[in-house]
């Protein structure tokens, strides 16, 4: 196996032929996400997770900059000398950077001048590809050049998130782009069990193509017997749990997230308001009144598992979580990824087989009750990607999946994202276990 | 005197004719200075005290929507029934609004939509005016309209120093303008101090027009002999304390003066920066080498207090300030104001008589050493217009004199700014007393 | 007049002779105070303000061994080399000190441990005032000798404010001593208005004796006709401020007391609570029903002021207070100070005289709308003791005549107390002025 | 298996006979640990972590009143009706208690009070334990008097490491009893690999006896191959980590702990301190030199983490721990534990064989980078109890084999403890794994 941490092990000639198409399709995609906004809504930071999308626009070209252009391109300048302390996200090796709770205080460079940045990048690196294909491939250039667009990509979910809840915290409620056309909403799929049995099991990413280090090693793993349920909770089944008290019996909670869910005044997810004694959500479409046949989101790990031990099951391990994607083989296709556009997971079609498991991939994420630590074997990389991952490996918890602000080209079996157990802001749901 | 407690008394039929001219005058004031503004510098809030220019344009115009088109404009219909929550600054009598520390964090409505409330606001203003030419003047319309202009116009100072630091926090440091030719700095003219005799004086405002309520009512004080510096204390002067250790010893501050100093590591006036170990400053034009004849300014209560002690003298009452200040009649036509355009504090000329009084007007407004208390015989107004001004009269200083960034219609040698002791990102300056 | 600040201009042979009595006399009063108490109250700190006694005992023994025993007594050993750092209070001359909010956090040394530091300490002050009456007496040595006593007494009232405070944070509401027999209660003296003509009045201290720093130096000041009260606000009367909604209407309030009383809840003054709906006091006596005739205590400025506002008048300036004090001549024999032992304002005799001004000294301390600065005048001594006052006149206000936890020896018509605003855990009062 | 939590399965006639005695023996050694401290340190509270040794006896006292009195003894009178507020340290089903935070700074009930109140329960449970001899056992009776010895032998625990803390705040750096006579040191024995294969192992408790329910229910697990090392890392060790640097580079911390440790300024494990150019440590016995040979102790999880990552290797998880301790079957007999009396791990004997495991009992308790997460099948228990462990079970690490504070009476190889990363006032220690 590869010593190298971020893992394309082959870039063969003809996928060097695709790189300048591939760089250029992620890096539209990102621009795309942010035609709907106004200048105003790219600066704001209204809380400490979000970052302004004018951010998210300079941090990520800083990151090709950074790690390609001025290591591999022959004379380049950077754009502007101030940038890197500006748009350095955490990597201590790369010096000192504006505090990130500071980050919605700066109004300047402006959108355009981040927008020039973006463009001087994309104008260099269409440069280095050119030069690269005519010459023999630098070790590891391949490696990093994926990770950049990998990296943009989990840039471009924040986005989504972070645009929404920019956009909340106003009292007009605006839409960040027009609603779709309600379909009828369908009774949920009844919920059922599909078991998987127990036993030893390998678990991580072992296939060719691109993962993240901390997808690997690839290791075995114990498991008992277990079920998981056939869909996700929807809100309608936790609105039960909310109308039988679930918010105001300690009985069900941890206590670290009783005293937060106290203390924050918690009632029901992010975004949910009533209106006219009505339930709505906040959502990428303006207020909107709940399907309650979708799947519950904008829950922290704290809430999935109140509501957990309230039904009597629990959440998955990771490990649970992974054995049992692999024998279902759900498809990237199916699931409704950041592509589908409808930026809200969806509830299931009326036809849906219950035997079936069903959104696996896509939606949301589903909290797993895994802390985010290191697998068996991992180590960080040297350098400063050695903190892209590793430094983040204590008290977080391991999420499956991806959502509908995912890319379903950036979804894997064995991806592990991972979240502060108080977060909400992210698409974020629960599947039971048992 | 009327028993109003904003006061110009009498609005004479041509006087009322100006009400158009004026009211166009100061807002067209405001938009011109955020004029050079990008949106994105409309929206921040790097710190508590600054608010977004965006929230300035919206709540001048809030007022004159709140307490004149909806008193007195029949039927109108107010523009938007959010816009009361987000632009409402303090008056609880008007019910709940956005949490001061969270105005940077919402980014709409969009800047446009804020010039278009203006735009609504103006119309119907004039159609107010109209109406009210022809008509009977309303009992205390003349004195909230001409409230509401000198309301906006102390917003065009916030407006000013508020821009001034929001553009300070990029590493950028972007500028304003351009900055004006830099004519050769003169010597600084001598300090000599002019006497005043002791004994009982009256102060407060006592002339026809308009004034705050904490102006009023006059009454008689009585002061002891005393002197005031014939100019203001300038960059060169403190740099002296500064060089002497003024920082670093705790005998020359009052004890939280102090503490605050030591916890924020001042060290210098704000906006002072070294660059290759020369001392600059960020202006509205940027960062600029210091002009060392020029008055020292953005410095806090107890950094001017701090330095009169390193001098042996004291700052003067708000009492002596004005008895002086009636006694040396300063020009209002002389003074540094807003009209100028400068944005800046600025040194005497070369042939300034060193047995004037200079600079009492403009400038910068002089930290007195007198608490912003009542005066004898204040009344708050009732409603709403009574939190203007009482509500805040505890725990801060009296300023005098204006600023460069005060409008030279808007001052008087009555008017009470006031401010708590940490505040620096006013201009704000010193001159002795002994 | 002496250019000393703290000042006994004379101490004569006679006078020198009587030092070791009045030394003693003030020793011992504080040990007597903290009789009742067991080693756990002593070391307690339940808020910033309040310090554990244990530490009051050590820190006014650390006084006299600092500005004395170093200085004067030759060869002497400090008692511990690390006290001076635990009793240090807040002298920046004398070094680095246990920072205030942790004197609670210490429990070494023991309370015995301390009781031998102060033995030591008398024992060497006897040895000193010896070796002094044998020769010439050194210059300073009585002023400083008599601020510590003084200093010795401002602690004992603290520590009778102490020591309520930590005895009421137990469920137990532990009496400190038993209470006197309950009086039957008088209905309260009528309310009148004691007029005082206007003109320029001399205040400040110019008698012969000690005062502190800030009471001098002696200064003619102007006052407009006003009036008094005859007696101090009562607890009934306060109830009817309350029971008005005086706690939940923000136009009697100063904007910043307003938010703290939101925040932290106030709804009457500090030690009331109710049990089975009846109104109790804490107080050192344990949980006493309220007297309604007795003066209320324990309020904040801002409530005093709102409650003023809510009369309809307002409170006195300090400059008012010590020129009716001077034209009334309170007698300190007719006060209730440390000496009576009740350790509560005492409502005022049934045959109480209303044309006569009462409680203007002892029972509470009464809060004035006036800033705690500098007298015209003021100057801080040179070394340590220039922090006794000097650097604490800023963002506080002035409290006058003593009260029921002041020695009355400790009083003077124009001393001038000082805390700011929010506080309520000392014996504070009110007395209208219009 | 037994369906209840907490579980001794069986208390025949002869071991109910012992229980009185082991009641006894357990009260009887929280007074003596508490016997050389003075009233003052048992009310101070200098960190939240710690809690006033006064409420450990209390606390551990209401623990026997409200489980076991209240519930079995017929006409059982409480002892005081604001004790269970007082004392009641977590339990939201036993109603509300004071702020952890405000232990400290609560001085009533006295020291004596709160020993009166063990008097009085003591005797009670001695009546309640000769009736239940004349009785029929009742359900689950044994097993929460169990629980209730081995909850009081974990406050011992914390007794002695919050005792230590207490004392170490003064300067005065008192010592809780006279140092043993110091042996001299011998050479650290050498660090060896001992391997352990991989496989699927079963672990968690499946003994008669008491554990608790975080030890349930027993469940394979798979291990890959791995080592630990033989024995603990030593002091001598840990300093070349801190002279190579450790503490001031970032790349061997997880971010938190890196973050954390620049901001609390860590440079060396808690207690340490030089001491004219020597390293000393403060103990039980005051400050003492350091002895380089013995185990390194009161780190956090962070600095345990970062030593392991600049060795290169890195910390076990609780798997591997358990597996390897029940391979290695180390003696209780030989643990360094309360018992010893020695109050801080010991270097291990001149003759230690290399080729065994030592000190994987007692010494410290070794920090595992594993979640304290709910073991496969585990649940919670019904009612109050059911908040002993389980709703701590996020964001914790566990750690295992027990102290050097820890009663050997009360250790198991499947002895789950847990705390916070960041928590350093334990006796925590390193064991390397690879």
């Amino acid at each position: 196996m590869s010593s190298s941490v971020f893992v394309p092990q082959i870039v063969a000639e003809p996928a060097l032929a695709q790189l300048p198409v591939r760089y250029h399709a992620v890096r539209q995609q990102t621009e795309e996400l942010c035609r709907p906004l106004l200048p105003e809504d790219t600066v704001v930071q209204p809380m400490l997770d979000v970052s302004p999308p004018k951010w998210h626009l300079a941090h990520t070209t800083w990151f090709f900059e950074t790690f390609l252009l001025r290591e591999y391109l022959t004379d380049y300048q950077v754009f502007h000398p101030d940038y890197a302390y500006l748009f350095n996200s955490y990597y201590n090796s790369l010096g000192s950077r504006v505090n990130r709770a500071d980050r919605g205080t700066i109004s300047r460079p402006a959108l355009a001048d981040v927008y020039a940045y973006r463009a001087h990048v994309d104008e260099h690196m269409a440069r280095l590809l050119t030069t690269l294909a005519a010459n023999d491939l630098p070790p590891s250039f391949a490696e990093i050049f994926e990770l950049g667009l990998q990296h943009e990509q989990q840039h471009q979910e924040l986005l989504v998130t972070d645009i929404k809840y920019i956009l909340s915290t106003s009292p007009l409620a605006p839409a960040y782009k027009s609603a779709p056309k309600a379909a009828p909403t369908p009774e949920p799929t009844p919920a059922t069990w599909l078991p998987v049995a127990g036993g030893v099991y390998r678990i991580g990413f072992e296939d060719e193509g691109f993962c993240f280090d901390n997808e690997k090693a690839p290791h075995d793993t114990y498991v008992a017997d277990f079920s998981l349920q056939n869909r996700l909770v929807t809100n309608g089944e936790y609105r039960q749990f909310m109308e039988a008290g679930g918010y105001h019996d300690f009985r069900y909670w941890l206590g670290e997230g009783w005293d937060l869910a106290q203390q924050a005044g918690w009632e029901a997810p992010l975004y949910w308001v009533q209106k006219e004694g009505v339930w709505h959500r906040f959502t990428h479409h303006g207020l909107q009144p709940i399907d309650w046949a979708a799947p519950v989101t904008h829950i922290s790990f704290y809430e999935a598992d109140a509501y957990a031990h309230w039904t009597g099951y629990r959440l998955a391990t990771e490990q649970e979580w992974e054995i049992a994607a692999r024998q279902f083989q759900p498809q990237i296709e199916a699931g409704n990824f950041l592509e589908s556009n409808l930026l809200d997971p969806q509830p299931l079609p009326a036809d849906a087989d219950p035997e079936q498991c069903h959104q696996l991939l896509g939606d949301v994420w589903e909290w797993t009750y895994s802390a985010y630590h290191p697998y068996p074997g991992y180590e960080r990389a040297a350098g400063a990607l050695g903190e892209y991952n590793g430094k983040f490996m204590l008290n977080q918890l391991v999420l499956r999946g991806g959502s509908c602000a995912t890319s379903a080209s950036h979804i894997r079996l064995t991806y592990r994202n991972f979240f502060h157990a108080d977060k909400r802001w992210q698409f974020t749901g629960i599947r039971l276990a048992r």
